[in-house]
């Protein structure tokens, strides 16, 4: 119990977690759990109380725990992601971890599968285990869940999909911006009859990027030929194969396929495969976000890049000006978007 | 407050959480949280009062609530997991939420990172958050995380990655038959100096999958070169790419590489560029994973196939069982795996 007593600093320097151990004669990991009042029921009572003597003894006092009493904060961030399979959202997910980690927060996800009532139930739990703030990266245009992140007082931050006029800040990508980068790509390299495999309308994504569809081809004096717009339930690549399949069957005439994001491309690519026709020799496809992988893909994908990391590291910083400021206005934060052309596209 | 009184049914059925909310004149999730302890706090005194008495004069008695209270379950399960990024983790998780699911569990998910000081302090947290039990798909073969898990008398499955001599239990493929299957299709197309570029020795898929490979090429009666094997440190693209371009700045010759996942064999498609050399035509590469989008890769990867449905389903079932029953002895389950031949090999 007294082990290695003579190495503690009593004098010089601070008193550390470590020092503490190694008096009352226990792993670190105990003493952090002593001194926590949540995981204190973990250790024992009699460990309990020679390291609450100890701690008490050298005078060690925990900043963060200090901190945690204080002000009831958990240093937890909670981020609902609507697909684990998409990787579209690891890389922004990483940069947010980072700059939340930097501050001091651990980030906890949950996979809400896409499924409405379980994101109510995720949130739910959430908020339960006493977040100090949530990521929602799973938003449809009307937001439900706002007003459950509301009468919780908890600081909200929507990122890549966002709400309609909501009151909490947003992150998102130029996407009508973005869409018509690609729609002029292809436009310019000859293609009149242009497809749109469009996204969930409910989503802010799917619906920005038709609108964005639609008045760049109006814009490049192209004609809009509502046939040639398949509508998908989900930004998943069994989607994009049935919208792509639905066209193709159905016998329409196009030279190019603008589809709402990269999941629905490798879908197309899909459909292409199974019709026996070449991309990009027969039909140029385009995608959004850049996600990981797709530089890879047979043929690489020409898409519109989002700033990945710079999306993650903003709606970590909105949260975290919210959390020490809570009565500031929300932001919406509209992020550059970047064409990236690859092999999945051709000249007429 | 007593709007809508007359809607509610005082004597047929059930009496339902919306039934409350009615008569208490608020939402529906306002009740849960004031019927839930860890929750209520949320709620302002007056309305938590109102709602607690409406409960009570209805005799409303949520059963999950009650559950909760009498057995201290949480129903939530923690999830680490080593690298958002590796798409090979989505799918088991996806299934492992499903079974899970099934049960009444949610799932709450952490990304360490693969930072062995992070992973630690994620573990705590989640223990700290009191889930139920706890999922590893971060072990090291020497796992320094499961005394924390058997301190806190925390039901603990670990999947894919898996530490030696456990006494949890276990879900993972079988390592070493499955590099085997590689090395022996490479082995009878002809190849004969064949290259390995090797995981993180610290992991059971690392260290399992280089002493397949050994154990394989001499049983095919072929050499084994040590100059032949890079070391890396972590399942990443760029150390990938680190790896065969040390062997080919080296003046190596070979003409097949193992490589010990798909995102390794992702990393040597990188470096084959870089150098301008064609695979499959001068080089063979195979995988180990099967990951999303390894078809769709230029060219096609082969690539040894786990089946990541049933290690989520597996996992998520050993540990309700061990929830249910906590002193069962620890099952460690070995999954069979499936060579996928695509096009990134060919007769040399």
């Amino acid at each position: 119990m007294t082990k290695s007593k003579s190495k503690v600093r009593h004098i010089s320097g601070k008193i550390r977690l470590r020092d503490v151990a190694e008096m009352a004669g226990v792993h670190a990991s105990t003493v952090s759990r002593v001194l926590n009042p949540e995981t204190r029921g973990m250790v024992s009572q009699d460990v309990a109380e020679r390291v609450s003597q100890t701690a008490e003894s050298l005078g060690y006092s925990p900043d963060s725990i200090a901190y945690s009493l204080k002000t009831r904060r958990t240093l937890t961030i909670g981020v609902l992601i609507p697909d684990l399979t998409n990787p579209v959202f690891p890389p922004i997910i990483q940069s947010m971890e980072q700059t939340l980690g930097d501050a001091g927060y651990t980030v906890i996800l949950t996979n809400t599968g896409n499924q409405e009532q379980r994101t109510q139930v995720l949130l739910e739990k959430m908020i339960a285990r006493r977040v100090d703030g949530i990521v929602l990266a799973t938003s449809q245009r009307n937001e439900d869940l706002l007003s459950t992140c509301e009468s919780a007082q908890l600081p909200v931050v929507l990122v890549n999909r966002v709400a309609e006029n909501t009151s909490a800040s947003t992150v998102a990508a130029d996407e009508k911006h973005g869409i018509g980068l690609a729609v002029t790509h292809l436009a310019k390299k000859g293609h009149h009859r242009i497809a749109h495999i469009a996204g969930p309308q409910t989503t802010s994504t799917g619906y920005g990027r038709l609108h964005g569809f639609k008045d760049t081809m109006k814009n490049n004096g192209l004609e809009i030929n509502e046939d040639l717009v398949f509508y998908c339930d989900a930004y998943s690549i069994s989607e994009g194969r049935r919208g792509l399949e639905s066209l193709l069957n159905g016998g329409k005439q196009f030279t190019a396929v603008v589809a709402a994001n990269d999941m629905l491309a490798i879908g197309c690519y899909d459909a292409l495969k199974e019709f026996d026709i070449d991309c990009p020799e027969q039909i140029s496809i385009t995608g959004f976000n850049d996600m990981l992988f797709v530089d890879k893909l047979s043929p690489p994908l020409t898409t519109v890049h989002i700033p990945h990391a710079e999306m993650g590291r903003q709606a970590a910083k909105l949260l975290l000006q919210q959390i020490t400021a809570p009565y500031q206005s929300p932001q919406h934060l509209l992020l550059p978007t970047q064409l990236i052309v690859r092999s999945s596209t051709k000249q007429k």
